[in-house]
């Protein structure tokens, strides 16, 4: 029997696991990140836990085929050398290489968004379709685009959806872009419109959800306060599917997918985001009588998309 | 010696062409496509230009490797249906097959914008190039999208780039949504912006350059008030320029090309239009500071793109 090891390096925490054929995770953990601590420590961190992980269930080196890492931020993955992580603070740092001097098995490294859609792909909603779109809904949006079952990248280092502009000359966006996607669907700027919704209107329904902390504002208050009949919230909520809506259909429109899935904690909103968001995707996408419109749903494995993906990466040709 | 033959089938002329093998076009022909008369009329056209063109230059039947037609709206190429063109009101209309039961001869059809980036990878500024993107800035903004080598539709009727919103809640578009990239972009929007501009300012150089006559303003006659000084026109044309250039940003985002190509009229500004452009899709670009931004180019082919794109369809796998 051999084995994978998918490595999802986040921010926050360092999630190992061991995945089998099937993409079953047989075994997994989870540490701290600590970005601070700085990049030997993390690669040292992520060694160890494979150690620890390999030795509990008695796996051999021998039956390692390979250990993937999903990681943030911009990667060459034909050199696994990350161009560029916010997160990390990482510039042109040749992880592939260090893990792989180190451990002396094969290793290969993809962004995050993008291990994700491979494990959609692999053991999630989207098995067994090959055109597929991700987006991620937190910090930021992130995208994994599948093509003809293989992760897009265009010409290299591309299907980057999170930083195209929706509204030219909009919000300004973290990236220094303006009207950026990001800028209207992540997790933050929704909670950044609640916030700015509840200073306008100071008796809304978000200040009694809240009890008058804007810190306690996050990503569920804007959708509560409607449910509640809150109006300003209401269109706080409306205007969030709106911008998302507006993102998918430009994607569908350029990629065709056979489905569109959406993660991040939004998502628990069920049919309070998905129903609204899929009439307006379906009204807004070109030739959309004549051309089949995709759902969009909920991704499937939440906190192991990365585990999975990352694992699958060993098998996948060239990059 | 095997010749190709392209049709470049348009709402006002049709095109024909004979290539051979290194894609010059060694004969060529164009008729009125006069709509109104039927598809009877215009296949009919077709095959009449075929017999003349080859009889005229000796080539049998048994030389030709195949007709490639490059036609505007939704095609689905495997079938050669078109499932959808405006501007022949066709619904489902089965060109390849009418076509090929009465030439005898392997008919492929595809998409005119796509014929066109395929055109310029064979024979023109894009030649050796394997990730191009190419609008074309006309009636409306077309998309040609090359990825690796091959024409790209994603999982099907993907490619549109024209329909993307730019604009959320944005100008009216003709497909029925707001804000799309057409309705900032095309030659159409251009000249409907410079009208409005001469109506808010009646003393304006347009209205000199126009003869104060509505009717005469065309694509130029904004850029060349702007060259006269003219403050409202530059503004216009900031805008068409800061729009496009916002098009071309979201779409290297995505697709990572060694060139962007642009053809229609506009292009005759040169390097009035391409200056700013560059500057502003290089900022606009995501990671601009870490990834190679392509450089926004002419088109090389001109009036023959079609011809010489639907030519090379007979070559193409699948599709």
């Amino acid at each position: 029997m051999m084995y994978r090891i998918g490595i999802d390096l986040g921010g926050t925490y360092i999630k190992t696991g061991i995945t089998d054929e099937e993409y079953n995770i047989i075994a997994q953990s989870s540490v701290k990140t600590d970005v601070m601590s700085g990049a030997e420590n993390i690669i040292n961190k992520i060694s160890e836990q494979i150690r620890l992980l390999t030795k509990e269930n008695s796996i051999d080196k021998s039956q390692i085929a390979g250990i993937g890492i999903s990681c943030p931020g911009i990667i060459d993955s034909k050199s696994g050398v990350v161009l560029y992580s916010n997160n990390f603070n990482w510039n042109n740092y040749h992880l592939k290489e260090k893990l792989q001097n180190l451990l002396g098995v094969k290793v290969k490294v993809k962004n995050d968004a993008l291990c994700a859609v491979i494990g959609e792909m692999k053991a999630g909603n989207a098995k067994g379709l090959k055109n597929v779109v991700l987006l991620t809904l937190g910090t930021g949006v992130g995208s994994g685009i599948a093509v003809d079952g293989r992760v897009f990248e265009g010409g290299g280092d591309g299907g980057i959806a999170g930083h195209n502009v929706i509204v030219k000359n909009g919000r300004q966006c973290t990236c220094g872009r303006k009207g950026c996607l990001e800028a209207y669907a992540s997790a933050t700027a929704l909670i950044s419109e609640t916030k700015k919704c509840l200073k306008e209107h100071p008796n809304s329904k978000i200040k009694d959800l809240c009890g008058g902390d804007e810190e306690l504002i996050n990503g569920k208050t804007a959708f509560d306060a409607a449910k509640l009949g809150d109006k300003d919230a209401e269109k706080v909520v409306f205007d969030y599917i709106d911008s998302l809506a507006n993102g998918i259909a430009n994607l569908i429109n350029l990629f065709r997918p056979e489905a569109v899935l959406l993660s991040g904690g939004i998502c628990n909103e069920g049919d309070n985001l998905l129903k609204p968001l899929n009439e307006k995707v379906k009204g807004n996408c070109f030739a959309g009588d004549i051309l089949n419109i995709p759902k969009v749903e909920i991704a499937g494995l939440k906190n192991t998309a990365g585990i999975i993906g990352a694992s699958a990466l060993i098998e996948m040709e060239c990059e």
